[in-house]
């Protein structure tokens, strides 16, 4: 991913580094270091990075778009929190989470502590209208979550349902930190609009591939073992799928909605939703997002961060991790 | 409590009812009713009713002050989901608590849908100073839960340390709702401190109270078994006196520092606590507050409000649930 991008965004990330510690600093001690220690351990930074590509849309201030970096990335280390919780993850970003070294009853609270960081950070901001379109996608994120709960071990989960759900849980934030980025340094509310459009297409197909790598990273290895969505009832895309097409859609079917499954049942379930063409349907489908997004890309100021994002829409269709 | 409240507010609340449950829907059926019913159920309304009085005043007007009960009531409501996760409770508010009906995943998601809902309320109300004081308030809440968590099993925790918590964890909200009221209404901003003043001195009686409640509760009955607090860890201030005072203080030592009591370890506790004149003095403490807080009404214009703040005080100190 870093290959992608110029030195001098590369400089600013380094800069936001350590806004990203300050900005969830506590006098806390049982949670500083942990917090600390996730923000520093890094992740792909893919939110901060099209906050200030798309903020060279407008007339460019770092220090005003800056804050809005340091924001939507906080946002999305609170939810990691969170999900980790829900997921008993023992990992992330290569280091244990919050939840296995403190236990699951600190991690909620960290959790609400960043959300309530990024909330006063905001705040200080003194813009309401940039206060206003994060509130309103900041509670949609949360409604993702739990339609993904209330979705959970339900094999009639239509297609629609799926992409609605996703767009929620994910592009939504990827559309936020495009929109942002440019709507604080004044750029104009047709390229706006386009950058948020290109923003949510890319995280739509950002999740597709997410979803798409659970299912093959036995193949890939993405340093977790597969089919964790399958095991705990998560129904993605490549799997409505093959509960559509698939020969064996009965005994897939029959697995998914157990809700304890042995580990030749989560083997079974992912060989027949590989045999199923799945995996190439929603690979197809990614590519469509990609270049849905490229497609809003299409009309705005020819600038050198356009090459850019166009460049990190191909990164996430061939991205394997 | 309502015995304290006049017909004018007691009205004010029933409309309150019907926004605090517009405030949480959502299309997610899930978690939809449960949210609804919890909000329905109630609770004592406490620090919606602090804002509301606390209002007049200022030039009193419903209409900007409603949105700010709401925010505060719902506030109080996501920490308490989130509260549950931590304690395992089954019951909150004499119907199960969202953890218990939808389990401690959809309750993670559901507490911070809540606090995502007040972001938006409150962002949609313009008015950036009301936005920057509720949040410094939001995340020192987030760090007195999380400093409850670092000081559990903690026997040198001290009287300045507990004070310093509670403070946090609940008193700052009573403040903010006080200082809410009469600043959204114009108050001079001698009155709007006053009152914030008062509320910080009435919270910290509150859980003052709270704390004693739960040693005391085998002859009060407040409708949950005694001594939850020991159970779990949670040293508060009438275990601190007894820590220094008692005679069996080594006794009580060893048994608060076990992760895993027996039914009689809780038992010799809680005797030992209640023979040392920890809740006594506990009791004392609260007076203390109450008449803090109280003081803060002195210099307060004479309108009827003030009477019933100062009749909550009195409620708060001798309530026995």
């Amino acid at each position: 991913m870093h290959k992608l991008i110029p030195g001098e965004l590369e400089n600013e990330l380094k800069i936001l580094d350590d806004e990203l510690k300050r900005g969830i600093h506590t006098k806390i001690h049982l949670i500083n270091k942990p917090l600390f220690e996730m923000v520093g351990a890094g992740g792909k930074r893919l939110r901060p990075v099209l906050v200030l590509a798309s903020a060279r849309f407008g007339r460019y201030d770092f220090e005003k778009t800056k804050p809005l970096a340091v924001a939507v990335e906080l946002i999305h280390t609170a939810t990691l929190v969170h999900d980790d919780i829900v997921d008993d993850s023992p990992l992330r970003r290569g280091i244990p989470s919050i939840q296995a070294r403190l236990g699951k009853d600190v991690a909620v609270f960290a959790g609400d502590f960043i959300f309530c960081k990024v909330f006063e950070l905001l705040t200080s901001m003194n813009n309401l209208d940039i206060l206003r379109r994060i509130s309103r996608v900041m509670y949609k994120i949360c409604e993702g979550e739990m339609k993904q709960r209330e979705d959970l071990y339900n094999t009639d989960v239509t297609f629609r349902n799926y992409v609605c759900r996703i767009q929620r849980k994910t592009a939504l934030l990827f559309g936020l930190s495009c929109e942002l980025g440019a709507a604080s340094c004044g750029a104009h509310i047709k390229v706006v609009r386009a950058l948020n459009q290109y923003g949510v297409k890319l995280g739509i197909a950002f999740q597709l591939i997410d979803d798409l790598l659970d299912v093959t990273c036995d193949e890939y290895d993405i340093g977790k073992p597969g089919g964790a969505d399958i095991r705990e009832g998560v129904i993605t895309l490549p799997v409505i799928y093959a509960l559509q097409k698939s020969l064996q859609k009965d005994e897939l079917r029959y697995i998914l909605q157990k809700q304890k499954q042995t580990v030749k049942d989560t083997e079974t379930a992912l060989e027949i939703v590989r045999d199923s063409g799945g995996v190439e349907y929603t690979r197809w489908l990614a590519g469509r997002y990609v270049e849905k997004a490229a497609g809003f890309l299409k009309n705005l100021p020819d600038i050198p961060m356009k090459k850019v994002l166009a460049n990190i829409a191909e990164y996430i269709y061939n991205r394997k991790n």
